[in-house]
């Protein structure tokens, strides 16, 4: 039984509800914001910010975390390279499912390679992916780089794992004279963005 | 590098809107429509129709096709009964972040292993696993029967692969009078299903 027998019964189905009729329905535009950044540099604090201030504008959001997914969709993924990319590979495939069902999806993980995300970009025609990075000072909230540091968490990234910064994302969230600005601020930023490329209406 | 010796580092992130601010925004209830069916049962055409129905109420639903996954996050997957059982957990674990999200998502595929089925319905709290399954005399729209018993076709389900038929599914799609429903009637059987336990308000 092989999988390319069987690859003549696979057919792609069109809806005829598209995403033009979601978006219509949500008054926005389906876009994935990914979020890319080292451990403790506050995705996710940004995610939820941001979250918040689109609810306000009364438009619809949906978070994809890295660590959430890891518990449910990428559960029988660990965290050697292959396995990293696997997993950014299915983030990203399921990111492109919630755009094209007109949301606003916030993608929240250190994404460390930029092969990777930039493979998840390559799904999303039409400009839809907007890598949002964070470029603030290491925080440690979760004491993490200090275990790691120690040798007591291996293939940390940042520490003896590797990370690439984006070259050219949409999005560079940065310190404000050596002061990472507050979760609102940040996410404003976003919204900005945003709104100033129409994704804020149908 | 163990993915044990990183599980320390991995979180669950509460985000502060949740499902329920989000229902309230769509005035519905995010739940799991997952329609069951041979190859040729009108399973597409039931999710089709289906959501053409919800949009023309206002309600945001999107579908989930089996065939269609396999082009993107199911692209690594075959045909053997392990890849077969995570195609649908996956597509489980992605139908549950979009029920989540507050919408109607509509899950179309064979899915003939009862057990993995029911793995998808015990990821679903609160009854929020709506099982549909298309009891229609088999039809041959593609011609795949006839390549299948003509063993053109291996790993057919139906077939030389089992089907499992549901013991307690939560709707039934059969022929009246050995007649196919209209789609549109199929889908109005599932409307006043979602209408009568409330899933389409908030």
């Amino acid at each position: 039984m092989s999988t390319l027998g069987n690859s003549m019964n696979i057919f792609w189905q069109e809806s005829p509800i598209g995403k033009l009729e979601r978006q219509k329905l949500l008054n926005q535009k389906g876009c994935v914001v990914w979020i890319t950044g080292l451990s403790g540099s506050g995705k996710s604090t940004l995610a939820c910010s941001l979250s918040r201030e689109l609810y306000e504008r009364g438009k619809l959001s949906y978070i994809l975390d890295g660590d959430n997914l890891r518990h449910g969709l990428n559960k029988d993924l660990g965290f050697k390279a292959e396995d990293r990319t696997e997993n950014i590979r299915r983030v990203g495939e399921v990111a492109k499912l919630f755009a094209d069902a007109g949301l606003i999806c916030i993608a929240s993980l250190i994404s460390p390679y930029r092969k990777d995300r930039d493979a998840c970009r390559a799904m999303l025609p039409d400009s839809n992916f907007i890598e949002a990075s964070l470029f603030l000072n290491e925080r440690d909230p979760k004491g993490l780089y200090k275990l790691a540091r120690a040798g007591k968490i291996k293939g940390f990234t940042g520490i003896d794992d590797p990370y690439d910064p984006p070259l050219n994302c949409e999005i560079e969230i940065n310190q404000k004279d050596g002061v990472c600005p507050m979760p609102s601020a940040m996410a404003g930023e976003v919204v900005t963005y945003l709104e100033d490329k129409g994704y804020l209406q149908d």
